[in-house]
């Protein structure tokens, strides 16, 4: 037996017991005839001391060797300190070491283990399993660990069912791209890696299976942006007999258990806003409420004034930052030069600061006296003390390119913060949108979701207006999870394809089998699909996902520990029937 | 609101009250004035019934025009059945239909949806999703979830931390094939499926997690057998600081919880058998211990006695079966068949019936007197009225094909009971194991299992004596899990390579990683992998897996629900640099 107790145990009542303890050397200080040597394992740090008088001779000599993550066994005493550590957990005892054993050597590693580390990113990566003794990573992936168990337990007492669906499946070109797996048995064939188990959740619903939810991976084959990853987790769910009421609340009880649960945060209820609202308010479909700075917009009191930038713009909006008047000519002008960087496009920016005694001073007071300005800051919702900030141009540019800011200001004034937590239900979405590149409607959800009833007849005469049962649920400015109510007949389903586009041959190729199952008494159904990581970084406090994942890829998809992917053997290829043409 | 109530919850307390319910119908009888239907879902059945007198008229006529299958939503009033059916747990009640409303319509399904259904094992599985309707499918999935939620409680309460592990990981040649995944980004790249997430729980020891375990999917591409998925689900742990009691300890713990849990049986201690012992008493390392049979080596007192048959042969062994003396010629004659079919593939069977009165006739009389075939009967525990079957040859054959007439005859005598359960551990498994076609050792295990201590060295005398601290979970004839203590230093794992055939080239490109994670004070650890899927039938009584996975594959690989493997475009093999070579 390698130990009695682990290194975060062990406290006064158990002075003047012999245990064993193993685990890493983090540290060492030798005093000559005395040396204290932290022990650390998952569960904590326990104070060693080998002492000249009272330590065996040679184990006082092993301990003079032993370095930095050095893995030891020791047995010994536990006994009260002299100077008692309050921090610690173990801080009132330490162990008077009467045997050592080296259980392994260590290099010195290439980071130190501390919780802020020297050790940069690509570092870190590479040495994952170091990294991973850190405090930080270690307690994410435990934190991850807690927040899965809760999801599982909630659903399965709600009566949900979690079925493992196909990793291998068949490609399906719609949307991202799909990875790929030859198939050796199939020869020429190819099976795909799941985007996500949608189609066998709908058919788990013709099936009866009434409740079902999954931990599940997904891939994708995208470009990687920061914080994407081609492998990620979902917690993916689909209901039988339900309405889009049906599923946000059930949802809703999930979120609010989780928020309960893990961070100790009762909310009520989660306030609802359509697709529309949330892109006129905030200019954004997954806003950050956990503060104001509301969009106002100004066409109507900014426009026909003798100021052609407003005058040639679809619209004309501003937001208000709090306590921004008093911001200097050269803040404002780099704050100008901001929202002028290509992420964000816009090209220029209006400003009025709104002076503590009511008077008003812009970068437009050609064009607008007091009294109009009166009226941005009323429609802004500015105080004497803020500065408006007005962007203006095509509309959803525009929007997004304020919301940026928006969301900009609220990281310098110190307005998200990571232990408040402001759900919301988006509603409405439009179930298709325009893209630009392939100069077609695409399905902004997905070709299964269904449209708003009566709306069908509107996919001929005014596509981008129709809005589907579709539904996000945004945590902090996060899209944290979303669904849709699904189409569950197969003529609807046949007539979505046509309208993306899908030839019948197209249609009936890739989801044939679903349309097929239509046909066989398919229930009314719908779900819900939350990003795992995202949910989990979120709770945990942190937008960043990377932490939260054991052994993510670099934005090249590349681990860089294992190094993969890499070449294989060309007897594989063979056996494959395959030939790579570089 | 598609419903109030499910079609499993109504009770006599609920006589009077107005519910609404979704379903399917499940089966509809037409007596002209009266209709009843069955409404199915998970949960349960539900009879409808249409009265002439008391539901409206179109509600009637509707009612009429159900099918089989049909998905109907109704209101009506829940009433006292005329005459119940107590093996219903609806039985006491049924609902007076005043509103219909047929949600979906069903063609006639290619196979009646009932517990004993008239579809084959083809047809099932191109319409699972009727399939799952039925009970005993639908059943078996549920249950499938209970057993991982109870898993995954009980790890988790003893201090394991989920972890997941990547799936985009890197090939390797050793061991069966892998599924490989070409890599866009990275160029004539590809990466690997995992066959297990071995090095990467292994990587989390290293890193300090302790205890992980994983619910994961994992992938071989291998010529399939009856019952084997080229996707399955393992139950992987690793612990760290373990020797291998401690490991069997903790897994002990976890199956005897399952057995309690699951299927209410209270196991104790689990036997412990050595691999050499098992190999000796049943001739296979996954005996079935639920019925004796166990084997009696002869060649002490059936060998030089002029047979010489005997005489030439490795081993002569036999088994008992009871009751076995009262066969015909004609039955023993079949039994000599079975044994002599190829997929045994005996040259032969002697037996000898051990008559009532104490005397004996075999096959072998010329050879052998009662005096002799009283010792075969000691030495295989038959008594009066059984039959001693013996078979003699290349001993690890011999009894393998002994076991299989032991496994064959238990089935025929009934004595393989689904709601019995015999545990039992085997241990100090071979490291090594002698591959004909290759002509050079495998790892029995994998790579990574260490020697019993001490046994290194005998690698180059005597590879095949060297035992390893490698262990299996055997439940009723079928390993359920397998582990090892693992090999922890680099040194070990290089020579380990050496001995497997890697050069030094082939061991860095594909475990340099791992063997570089060792030098960073790696701690002693040691792990066990369940095959879930495998786990769940035999819980369930049932050794075939296929109807406990969702959505499995057939024999070939393919899922004939959706035709996959299927072929891809052009473009997209472009995209990905690799050309069909057919």
């Amino acid at each position: 037996m390698y130990r009695t107790h682990n290194n975060g145990g062990l406290r006064a009542a158990n002075i003047g017991e012999t245990v064993t303890l193993s685990g890493w050397v983090q540290k060492s200080r030798d005093k000559g005839f005395m040396i204290w040597v932290d022990l650390r394992d998952r569960y904590g740090i326990t104070q060693l001391i080998f002492d000249e008088e009272r330590t065996p001779k040679d184990v006082m000599e092993s301990a003079r060797d032993l370095g930095r993550e050095f893995v030891v066994q020791v047995t010994g005493e536990v006994i009260e300190r002299e100077s008692k550590n309050p921090k610690m957990p173990t801080g009132d005892i330490e162990i008077l070491v009467k045997e050592l054993k080296v259980l392994n050597s260590s290099r010195t590693p290439p980071f130190t283990i501390e919780t802020e580390t020297d050790g940069g990113e690509d570092l870190r990566m590479k040495y994952r399993y170091l990294d991973i003794r850190r405090n930080p990573v270690k307690e994410k992936l435990i934190f991850r660990h807690k927040v899965t168990i809760a999801v599982r337990n909630y659903l399965s007492e709600q009566g949900f069912i979690e079925v493992e669906t196909p990793y291998l499946i068949k490609s399906t070109p719609e949307g991202a791209r799909d990875f790929v797996v030859p198939s050796r048995m199939n020869e020429g064939q190819f099976y795909a890696l799941p985007q996500s188990p949608q189609t066998f959740k709908q058919l788990l619903m013709v099936g009866g299976m009434d409740k079902y939810f999954q931990i599940v991976k997904c891939f994708r084959d995208e470009d990687l942006r920061a914080d994407r990853q081609p492998e990620f987790t979902q917690i993916d769910c689909e209901m039988a007999f339900v309405e889009q009421e049906d599923i946000l609340n059930v949802f809703e009880g999930l979120t609010k258990f989780l928020l309960k649960e893990i961070n100790g945060v009762e909310i009520n209820k989660f306030p609802r806003m359509t697709y529309d609202e949330a892109m006129a308010r905030y200019g954004n479909d997954k806003p950050d409420i956990r503060f104001g700075m509301e969009f106002g917009e100004l066409n109507e009191v900014a426009q026909h004034k003798g100021f052609n930038v407003f005058n040639n713009a679809d619209l004309v909006v501003g937001i208000a930052i709090p306590g921004g008047a008093q911001y200097t000519r050269k803040e404002i002008d780099k704050l100008i030069d901001w929202v002028k960087r290509p992420q964000v496009g816009a090209l220029g920016m209006v400003y009025v600061k709104c002076n503590e005694d009511g008077t008003y001073k812009s970068s437009v007071d050609k064009f607008y006296d007091d009294q109009d300005l009166a009226k941005w800051a009323e429609k802004t919702g500015a105080k004497p003390g803020d500065l408006i900030c007005v962007l203006s141009g095509e509309s959803q540019k525009t929007r997004a390119q304020l919301s940026a800011l928006r969301m900009e200001m609220a990281e310098r004034l110190g307005l998200r913060k990571a232990d408040e937590f402001a759900p919301l239900w988006v509603v409405d979405f439009p179930l298709l949108e325009w893209d630009e590149e392939t100069e077609r409607y695409h399905a902004m959800h997905h070709p299964f979701t269904s449209p708003k009833p009566g709306q069908l007849e509107m996919l001929d005469s005014d596509p981008g207006a129709v809005k589907a049962n579709a539904y996000d649920l945004v945590l902090n400015g996060n899209e944290i999870g979303g669904g849709s109510i699904r189409i569950f007949d197969s003529e609807t389903q046949s007539t979505m394809f046509d309208h993306l586009g899908f030839t019948k041959e197209e249609a009936q190729a890739q989801f044939g089998f679903l349309m097929e199952a239509f046909k066989y008494g398919a229930p009314p159904h719908g779900g819900i699909a939350f990003g795992l990581d995202r949910l989990v970084a979120i709770l945990g406090g942190q937008e960043t996902i990377r932490d939260f994942i054991a052994f993510p890829k670099n934005n090249a998809g590349r681990d860089v520990m294992i190094d993969a992917p890499a070449t294989i053997d060309d007897a594989q290829l063979k056996e494959l029937n395959l030939k790579v043409t570089l």
